[in-house]
């Protein structure tokens, strides 16, 4: 599937701006605060453009004029931080915390948050660009460049593998695959399923997410008469 | 919610309806055959159009021009077999089973069936027309007239309780949530939750679904904007 443009073109590839973030970032000695659920980062103007355009975070609208401050999930957050390594991240007490500090605080807070963090990475790392997908009953949404060109192409949901959390994952029943596959087609969007595979690693640290295999899976309806022998005579003619 | 009507109004309620239906199905002693996931029922030429009217089973097209063949979901046979008592049912060997001996040939050939069969009879006794869901990925579906009429009302989910079959319940984790609501919301439906209680009974018997509870709950989406003082101070105005 083409990615749905809305009738403007992007100009640079995500990973050339992407890149552009990470290196005024680093220059800064970008610091965030953790804040309960989010991240809070303080941008120079420059920053808060790129911020926009790699579509990593959201502006937080404050009093303080010459500062702007950004909204980073934690997902973004940690991407930042220990895959693109231009941040640094304090808590409470101001210290900037070890990526593995970090990385135990967010799981502390968050169920799910290994699974959630090893599907943003990697569709990040491929450049796509990642946003909460809840608006349409899913983990994230992709798109394959800001989403001021272009509609988001996938859905996408992230799965814990068999011997994970089961109990609450998502499509175990019929009636939930139907929901979903209706929903995504009613909104033009595919499906895409991450199952994350822990190969019997425990999720103790961070570094234990590089042994994590990640399995892509599309997942469509499969419609017959699209898929008849006659179909395909009668185009081949 | 009112029902959204197709432009024609239902003639007579739906309680005559199916009343009219039992009765000529008792006169003719109708019996139904069990085949595979479903039951054939043989209809005379009145009671195909009650049927059809009561939107219960649907026909099934064979060669036989003088007879026509229905065929039932397992709620709607047992259904009428073992609430309505205006059919039997026949297995393998062409004998009549008794209510008992349909109910474990059932719940044996369909995971789930006590509780989806329990929510069917649920809404059927208060005379709602109930309808396979998979469509919207719930279910049923439940309408206040033949469908014919109106369009359905509500998307509905059968969730057994707490020590139930939880690993493949629905609505277990947020996302799920978003993407049914999102659904029913963008198909007009209301989402309605039976949450089917065992209170303690086993599945063992049809008899024991006497002692089932029937939680129904509505779920919609908070609107803050909708909801905030100064709007019903508006209103008041």
């Amino acid at each position: 599937m083409a990615p749905r443009w809305k009738g403007k073109t992007a100009e640079e590839p995500m990973s050339v701006i992407v890149s552009k973030l990470q290196t005024s970032l680093i220059e800064s000695n970008a610091q965030g605060l953790l804040s309960g659920c989010v991240v809070l980062l303080e941008a120079l103007p420059e920053q808060t453009k790129l911020l926009y355009r790699a579509c990593i975070g959201r502006p937080v609208i404050t009093a303080e004029n010459d500062k702007q401050w950004h909204q980073l999930s934690f997902e973004e957050a940690l991407y930042l931080c220990s895959v693109l390594k231009c941040i640094k991240v304090a808590g409470e007490n101001k210290c900037a915390k070890s990526d593995e500090e970090l990385w135990h605080y967010m799981v502390a807070k968050r169920v799910g948050f290994p699974v959630m963090f090893k599907a943003y990475s990697h569709l990040r790392r491929k450049n796509w660009v990642v946003r909460a997908g809840s608006q349409y009953g899913v983990d994230f949404v992709a798109y394959r460049y800001h989403p001021a060109f272009v509609h988001s192409e996938y859905a996408v949901l992230a799965l814990p593998d068999e011997d994970g959390d089961v109990e609450n994952a998502r499509l175990k029943v019929w009636s939930d695959y139907h929901c979903t596959l209706r929903l995504c087609g009613s909104v033009a969007k595919t499906l895409l399923v991450l199952h994350i595979c822990r190969n019997g690693e425990d999720v103790v640290s961070l570094s234990s997410l590089e042994h994590y295999n990640v399995e892509e899976r599309i997942v469509t309806r499969w419609n017959p008469e699209a898929s008849r022998e006659n179909q395909t005579m009668i185009v081949k003619k």
